[in-house]
């Protein structure tokens, strides 16, 4: 029947399976990280047929997640990567894109006292196919502030402060090795102050008068982003987003751009 | 077949339909006003029917709302009061509810430069039947802000501040008349600051200004609306949540309480 | 302060509000609408400006919709337009954005019994300035339904269905008057069945019928949306996509495509 | 300053933390488990004190978790125990909850062909304590599917069916040993057919022709939930809902009930 000939006869870009939740564990740098992502999986589909053969695709998943009991994968690109190449062998493709969200969890150490906090983002690394060529999209969503410089120059130093979230977005070829610790890392060191699930007084402290030194927009926060992101990988294509959830708005504020290295 | 005998004999509580979503009108105090509403449905079924007839359900919506035309309705609760009426004659039941969950939008004006601003509020009201009487349960949700005093006392002046979102409840008889602007106004004054849409630079100024003065935990919010929904509404159960999204944390932190009056 | 140079000079491509819900009314074709949307609004910003004069930008939506009393506009892209227009007084920019992404509520007549039903669609108009020159991107996202041919061939005409969710999008010049109803309408067609708020049985067998004669994949109902709307519409890009819900799933299956016209 | 006294002097029922997420691992039954959940956290506030000191909340889950490099804890309400009973040690409390709301993967065999699919599960796991007795609320989301009988009778065995969600909720003695396992399995036989991850043709065949034998409204699969769980779980509160997602309507329908073991 998916092998027949459709009623309107038309190429389309992406047909498959998204939200499919299930295990996936990989061994990064030694490390054994596990995670319950959601994945997509698509191919494209060319006109003469009517349609996909959809258990092919979560056949390729499922094998090469169970094949995983001894974590072979690296990355998540390195799994996507097997899952596209197994699928290749049970269903014909030109282009085929697979996405993998989740989220890293990540100890840290509280910036004063030097406790142990543990800290959590969400990521997404996705793998596109096409004419040979692997291409990778690595992204990584992290939970910052932004303090509004423009009220503490008209209030004596007080001000407005809230929760941000950024996003910083990374697309660059297969091969070339790039940290979602490090994309996390280029977004931290761009809000006003890290934030931390553990604070004790000292390190609330710290935190609150570094936010006070360090005032800024949403958009200095999005520029600083692009710009370490840029000097710290090459061959990029890069785009940065910050979302501030004003204190004195029922509104967000937003500033997108992006750049290449 | 709904009126057929079940397999399993056993009485439900709740059954019905949900997530319906329409336009509904009122006339409050002689104002007109729009909602596009989500809808949920629900009568009690005895232990020896096998099922619901669910489109009745959505007749009794329908005709309700079609009637409308001439906006006849002067609140939520008097409509839904209607629809569990009209429901009764097509329908038997012991036991109905009926919930509007929308958005209402209230005109202000901005703190100091007067300016027209927009203000946006989720509101829930639900009705319920039961053995010839009809309570209702009303809800608000409002963004403000937290402004925390520990950090304030600690750092000379200086502390975090962040959004929060507040929940007033009120369960009371369907003859109390309770404003929804009145419990919105309920939580407004409890927060540090009130937040608006537009704010210019003098506007900003006396928000930031406002919440400096007024530093507040997200437990000393959550007490101020009770105590202000104490005193303002009688014989209701009143229940108050505040969410407080940390502007130094990944987490939020919540204050939950109740009262009645 | 936003006036001033920024540490890192780096042009930004979208900088705005986001999450702005309020009321918004329109005249299209002598009928009056009452949405309450959600508004994103953003412009460019050039690299030696520190930042946005976000202020300014409500205001532009505020004033566009006070002045609404006597609802002026016939469509959300006018709106939208006026909204741009006036923003362009108080702030410069190169490049703009806005969106208003609301529901469409169209009352209908049920199938056989004739009845009414009110239908409950997403929308979202966008307007794009950039060079003098207005372009707009309109989406529908419409609730139908997939039955697999696949699995009624190897049944002996049984089969499994579910609900269905399509997005048609198309992206034109600004005059290019194209009305959200008659995209809602290519998208419907496109389904093995229509689907209503209100069924009575006579209705309900009528939709069964037509469901079990005309069985489709995700990837028929997307090919049949590009056709209908590459007819129907002229001068357009067409993106289409369908998800549907699998009811012997967990998780969903799509087909994405698009076409020019 | 959270020691001192408050304003206004009021007891507060639930103040915590909300939204925290970080990764959990149990060993149930000698298999190793990983979760990343969310966690919501919270304590009574008696009406002398300000506020709740919020870091030792957060302290005590993430002492819990680092000590589980060898995993100690057979399952999440063990988890959660320790974590209320470290809890305790360092802040007073009359009253506690704690809630783990995460994912639970389990693998099963196709229906016919055998092969391995894996599948994903909503499970929340909530602890209670108050006057030195713990007590356990145990839930999972299934996802399943309801056939429509009034439809099938009156269309010659043709009928509308649809992905359907059903929640079943246990309320215990924390000594009440209940699987999340057998739960789930009370749910997904209540289903007119279970729903699988991967599926090849013989075993989509056999799941239709299940569902086709099997038809039942959503109060049918609420009624034999509650009727399993029953006959399954002894000195229990059991609460069941199905949400139906209507393959005919833009709108859900649900049936919601409860009972003793």
């Amino acid at each position: 029947m998916q092998d027949s000939k459709p009623e309107i006869m038309k190429n389309l870009d992406r047909v498959g399976i998204t939200g499919l939740r299930t295990i996936v564990m990989t061994k990064w740098k030694g490390k054994r990280y596990n995670f319950v992502p959601d994945i997509e999986l698509t191919i494209d589909l060319e006109k003469e047929k009517k349609g996909v053969h959809m258990s092919r695709l979560i056949e390729s998943v499922i094998e090469c997640i169970e094949s995983e009991i001894e974590v072979r994968h690296n990355s998540l690109e390195e799994l996507e990567r097997h899952i596209l190449e197994k699928l290749k062998e049970k269903h014909p493709y030109k282009k085929s894109e697979i996405e993998i969200k989740t989220e890293l969890v990540i100890p840290k150490k509280t910036p004063v006292t030097g406790k142990l906090s543990m800290e959590t983002y969400d990521i997404s690394v996705k793998l596109f196919y096409e004419n040979g060529e692997y291409r990778k999209r690595l992204r990584v969503g992290v939970i910052g502030n932004t303090v509004c410089p423009h009220a503490m120059e008209k209030n004596e130093g007080k001000t407005h402060m809230q929760r941000a979230y950024s996003i910083l977005e990374i697309e660059t070829s297969y091969d070339n090795e790039i940290a979602l610790e490090d994309m996390i890392d280029c977004v931290e060191i761009s809000f006003p102050s890290r934030v931390y699930t553990l604070l004790k007084t000292e390190d609330e402290k710290y935190v609150v008068k570094k936010m006070f030194e360090n005032p800024k927009f949403v958009e200095d926060v999005t520029r600083s982003i692009l710009d370490n992101a840029k000097k710290r990988f090459k061959n990029c294509r890069i785009k940065a987003k910050t979302i501030s959830e004003e204190s004195i708005h029922r509104h967000n504020v937003m500033a997108e751009g992006s750049c290449e290295s």
